[in-house]
């Protein structure tokens, strides 16, 4: 992990879990991980160390287009390689500048150039391309990115099949996950309700992640085969589902909107969102999938009093009798929002963010739902814990899961 | 930083990143960080590498009283050492079981355990002691354990008086730093506007982080003191300004939507928010911010045509003759905005997200913005790079810059 912000500790190294996770699927033992910074000299010591320990070294960071860039550089030192222009990755680059309309500098020329006997690997994402250099003795280094979104399409587009083409069909034991969501039950109480479960066998694992206001269940089984594999974590999914079926929500990286998204589709139906305390972002994570003009029609963000009767049209004796954070204007603004938007759902939130704006009565964390449809408008009602940022995110987390148990209901 | 959660990539280790923050604070130059799993042949290998290239070792975790914590053991065997009880430091910890009325374990026992001639170090908020071992040429390691309070606390009360002293009063240079934030021009042109300013000297040092659409540049000064540091730093802020004023746009962690909010609530002005690609993204970040209601009236996701005419009243003969991504559909959104909520300003974004509805005249990436205000409205074009959720945040950022070089503009 290359970068002196990473060393002086201003910028958490979140790449390193993200390919130990990888690898750690593929079967492929992680044994170091080193954080080195952007200096020449003990970039290509760390590597030549590290060389010396594993089959497989993996950089990340240190090739992008200024100065202090040097991670190509310092790994041609280790194994004293010149650098070379290679024209192919140059067009590649010119051809990104050409579409972005923007200029190319000299620097942006220097990603171009890489050392001697080493491929490039595409960078979907971005400008700077990864790097293998194949050495002796079946030995390799991997160069990618330090940007998340850029190393992690990388990881997964290049290096992993690259790796199981080199570990090979017959290399027996690979690991397999998959991983089941939840929504509504906290970690320790999932713990105990499957404890038994996880701990009748070694073989799947089950490991729990919680985060974000749900949590995963990871089960892992390592087998010669994805069918094997699959043989073995069935009957212990299906075990996790018995005792955790309703709050069981999705698979792998299904994110809520995405399972709310198809639900929508498949049944044909539309959605508006009105929003006051979360300030959009329903909408932004609803309108996050491809293809999201098929259900999404419209929303508010309606953060006055004056805005939520005007376009919501919500009775302004509610307003006043129970105040903006309560159940009956959630309810009026669902009600509104569905109508306003000719759609066939409508949802609703209001509550207090914080860190102001809480009183004894309405605590910050209280937030008040709406659901609007065609048989009538139902209002719920949650106390979030938090700041400001995870109150948002644990608000439209649970708003999303109102639209997805209605969905499920109403099929 | 010991252990195998941590290579396995379940747990991100931030123990690494708060001890270099305070090693810095000291002067104290982090050149290697790195991780191992609970391995006692391969942490020992770890540390004799360590000390061969630094003159004091920190490490992090395998402490504990269960039969994977091997930090101590496998210290003594880097440096030959045995393993010896004492009694001042099982006395510590029979006391704390008393305490807690609780049982001693015999794993509890080891850890009363140090390598010979090693020195223990309180632990203020749990079982496990620190070790110091001093060894020759002035060399030492410190084992700290993995629980971050526990680590943060012997840091503090421990660690950095061992430090200080070692350094000695007239050797302590601090390491102060100032960041920059910039937006509208790449990491590789702002390098090369400011390479001779970044490249004149060593104190203070400059260097450029990159993403999520903006530029960083930080400057880092060693100094006696934070005064000593403003009066080296400053100079360099200035020059630097010189040369990218207008891109400038906050100090540290000041995000666009706080320089933003700061600015209309200096100016008593308020906004409405007008979407159609972004989704919702632009109000949520603006309703990030805690008083933002000061500000924030309310907003429209516009996502159908429809909901553009019906709702931002946008002429259909527009829609038609230049479709929902162009400009002057931006502008009449922006204005239609501005009327409905009855704001001082109105601001929107009307864009191609994709990954589908691109064409050859209209790229995924192409989005259109809008800002209205009393003196008139006006519109603007951009071309983005990246996925959908990229195309996403960088036009809620660009629009975002919008407003906040408008509100510079009218102030």
């Amino acid at each position: 992990m290359v970068g002196t912000e990473l060393l002086l500790g201003e910028v958490i190294d979140t790449n390193s879990a993200f390919l130990a996770q990888r690898l750690a699927e593929l079967g492929v033992d992680v044994y170091y991980v080193a954080r080195v910074g952007d200096n020449r000299q003990r970039i290509a010591k760390l590597v030549q160390e590290a060389c010396q320990r594993a089959d497989l070294v993996i950089t990340a960071g240190g090739l992008g287009p200024t100065a202090d860039d040097l991670t190509k550089e310092a790994v041609a030192d280790a194994f004293g390689l010149e650098m070379e222009l290679r024209k192919e990755v140059l067009a590649v680059l010119e051809e990104r500048f050409r579409l972005l309309e923007t200029c190319m500098s000299d620097n942006n020329r220097r990603q171009a150039y890489l050392p001697k006997g080493a491929q490039a690997l595409p960078n979907p994402k971005g400008t700077a391309p990864g790097v293998l250099l194949e050495l002796a003795e079946g030995k390799a280094v991997i160069m990618l990115p330090g940007v998340p979104v850029e190393l992690e399409a990388m990881m997964d587009d290049s290096v992993v099949p690259y790796i199981k083409q080199r570990l090979g069909e017959n290399e027996a034991a690979t690991i397999y996950s998959r991983v089941l969501r939840f929504y509504g039950l906290g970690e320790s109480s999932i713990d105990s309700l499957v404890q038994e479960i996880m701990e009748a066998g070694t073989n799947p694992t089950i490991a729990p992640y919680a985060g974000g206001g749900e949590v995963r269940l990871r089960i892992t089984a390592k087998a010669a085969s994805e069918t094997e594999a699959a043989r073995l974590i069935e009957p212990v999914e299906e075990q996790l589902l018995n005792k955790l079926g309703p709050y069981f929500y999705g698979h792998g990286d299904e994110q809520m909107e995405m399972v709310v998204a198809r639900l929508l589709l498949s049944q044909g139906k539309t959605v508006a969102v009105a929003e006051s305390c979360t300030g959009g972002l329903i909408s932004n994570r609803l309108t996050n999938i491809p293809g999201s003009s098929g259900y999404y029609l419209q929303g508010a963000i309606t953060y006055s009093n004056a805005a939520k009767e005007s376009v919501l049209g919500v009775d302004p004796k509610l307003l006043a009798e129970y105040g903006a954070v309560s159940e009956p204007v959630a309810k009026a603004m669902a009600a509104g929002v569905r109508q306003w938007a000719g759609a066939d759902l409508g949802i609703s939130v209001t509550g207090i963010a914080g860190p102001g704006g809480g009183t004894e009565v309405k605590p910050v964390g209280l937030v008040f739902f709406g659901l609007s449809h065609a048989g009538g408008t139902k209002g719920y009602r949650r106390q979030f814990a938090g700041d400001r940022l995870q109150i948002k995110d644990r608000a439209a987390l649970a708003a999303l899961n109102i639209l997805r148990q209605h969905l499920l209901e109403s099929k």
